[in-house]
């Protein structure tokens, strides 16, 4: 199709309504709270059916409970061009952080009906659910089910506040789990013909460095470990000399500044890594500051653009709680970890989008990812994957994330551009 | 008086009788719960009370609120010795704490009503309430009280679980907070002989010396944190590069690790010195693994036989948090520290105490009390002071507490034969 018409600006006010409603349907405090497979995920995705429906757009669920909404192709039968991002949120989060990359496909999707400009191929944009694994821990859960990565034992997660299983939620959600483990895709990857995201970056490199958007390059992958307990010695903070300690806090903390330590170094060596400790407590049954900590939880991740360095930075970890159990008597009892691979962005894809970028003089950079995104799994699938970056503001995963209009409808026009090429 | 008589087996079983049925009034799960100025406690003393009077011992509360049990002297008019301990436990502790100081008085009083003998001063049983700091940060609340020890900030102290001021709590137990702030203790320390308190060691060291009894020496006093906050920036954990964090658990782990070395250095200078970081929690409204933690909650308390220990630990703690600060772009925010001064036991009580011991060929030993206990505050009042501990096993402030009766019984008969002779 080549370079096209800019957005006018009644399709930046149509995203902002967009957005604004969505915000209004998961408002919480500043920010928003849209868990996975949740009733405010289901109330997202069927507000933004009836908007696409609204437009003349097709909209249907898969077996994930993922709601797709096409816009038919000049030729039906042409492998689909897809775009998508997740609908949820983690708690008390950002409004754009996953909403953006739907309401792009959205935008694009709406701007095709209202101007007759029928696409070569089927586009088809998705919102995901279960992206976020602030949840249940684990990331990417509604394409992960779409493309048939989702396991029994995922389906076993607990939820974080309520404990419940994932199986519970999907069902609650309309989705089908005894369908999502069958290690079958629900659609065949070889059907899409290239996959496109469009995502707030969640740091702050293209903000510090004055770019509106980025190409991505790759996605790292991470391992994580939601509740790892340690177990020491409770008694009295007084009357138990140092020598007979089992502390389980001094533990922790020796712990984490081995790993911090550890990190470090494996920078200096040239690795890719990144490790968080975000969740981390003693018991609140039974603490209190007058009593030797007898247990602690915390939960451990880290993400990198190398396999090789997940793996060998996690026995790192592992051959360290050794030590410290060794020389302080507690012990460390590690949930199963949850992993998920690191993921390279098409070359062409990538060169395409870059090219388009400098065509119409906008300020990009390529840039790699050091979130997560579910583009990872369709790129690992096979599909041909790209993402564009919109800079924001203040970080993400917090209430203060932001992003700017217009540097999001810039994004939105290489998408209508990208998709219209394939 | 000289020494006495042995307790007589029915004595044992009254004692047993009394520990059963306030633990029957405070079981929670295998442990006790019996928190400071809560209606337990209260309804702890009201069965105390009853007891007491049906023995013919005369009973009454003070404005503290804390339950006097006294049998008049043969001399009304001379100081009077006092013994007792504190009703209130840590959260899901033993129910021995404290409970076991004021049995032993309790059955001595029994005792001498029973065999018609009037010792030669007012003998009072005090069951003190409010002792342990689990609740509401401060220890000795009851004996502070009495003393005229307690601040217009200390009734502000709020609840660990409500955050209720202390000040609701006392009212509602039937204190007379208003009363306990002026400065003047509700007794003249004067009109104190002696005071003396049967207490369970909280430690292993009689337990692993194979001594039931102890002879205390000194009372380490300690300062206390109850809830520092380190705050940092939240992000989202794979997009932020390291040096673009500000993550408060890692923080807080290099904190706690210093403040573990410089314990082990300060130990090593020849400091008597425990240190303990019982509470620690990062913020379960928002945290997540894959959430940059901004910001951790820690309580950190340090003890010591020594003041100028406490004051100088105190300035290292500072001082490394400031360096922490500096090089980690996070911030420290502390609340209010908590003194207890350090206390000396009299030394002509401690050496008749042990000369009890050696006369009836009891194996015992002296030792410093690494807890803190009422005893400290009559002790630093000017009031002549000792202490019995009695043997434990597996530890304190935990559920699985234990002491023997037999010991139990023989630093009753001790704590009977001291009173007798002051």
């Amino acid at each position: 199709m080549g370079s096209l018409a800019p957005f006018d600006a009644g399709y930046a006010a149509l995203a902002e309504s967009l957005f604004a409603h969505v915000r209004s349907l998961s408002r919480d405090g500043r920010g928003v709270t849209r868990p996975s497979y949740s009733d405010v995920e289901t109330g997202v995705l069927a507000y933004l059916e009836r908007t696409a429906r609204s437009e003349g757009i097709e909209t249907a669920y898969d077996a994930a409970g993922n709601l797709w909404m096409t816009v038919a192709g000049g030729a039906p039968d042409r492998p689909r061009v897809v775009t998508g991002s997740h609908a949820d949120s983690v708690p008390k989060g950002g409004n754009y952080d996953g909403l953006a990359g739907i309401v792009a496909g959205l935008v694009c999707a709406i701007r095709m009906r209202r101007e007759g400009a029928t696409p070569g191929r089927p586009f088809a944009t998705v919102a995901f659910r279960g992206e976020e694994s602030a949840w249940f821990g684990k990331p990417y859960l509604g394409s992960a089910a779409l493309l048939g990565k989702l396991t029994e034992q995922d389906l076993a997660l607990k939820h974080r506040d309520t404990g419940y299983p994932l199986m519970f939620y999907m069902r609650a959600a309309g989705a089908d789990p005894q369908r999502l483990t069958r290690g079958e895709p629900l659609v065949d990857p070889r059907s899409i013909a290239a996959y496109f995201e469009v995502h707030i970056e969640q740091g702050p490199v293209l903000e510090d460095a004055g770019r509106p958007v980025g190409i991505v390059t790759g996605i790292r992958g991470n391992f994580r470990h939601r509740a790892i307990r340690c177990a020491g010695t409770a008694g009295h903070s007084g009357a138990v000399p140092k020598r007979m300690r089992q502390d389980a806090v001094f533990a922790v903390a020796d712990l984490l500044s081995r790993v911090e330590e550890a990190w470090d170094e494996w920078m200096q060596g040239g690795h890719d890594l990144v490790v968080t400790s975000g969740v981390l407590h003693t018991n609140a049954d039974t603490h209190a500051p007058s009593i030797i900590p007898g247990e602690v939880w915390f939960s451990l991740e880290a993400r990198s653009q190398s396999q090789a360095t997940l793996e060998g930075f996690r026995q790192a970890i592992v051959a360290e709680c050794d030590s410290i159990s060794a020389a302080r008597g507690v012990q460390f009892e590690f949930d199963p970890p949850i992993f998920s691979a690191p993921a390279t962005m098409d070359r062409a894809l990538v060169d395409a989008l870059a090219g388009a970028c400098a065509a119409r003089g906008l300020s990009y950079m390529r840039i790699p990812s050091g979130a997560g995104h579910d583009a990872a799994l369709f790129a690992n699938a096979g599909v041909p994957s790209a993402m564009v970056f919109v800079r924001n503001q203040h970080g993400s995963h917090n209430p203060d994330e932001g992003m700017r209009l217009d540097d999001f409808m810039l994004a939105t026009e290489l998408l209508y551009e990208a998709v219209s090429a394939v």
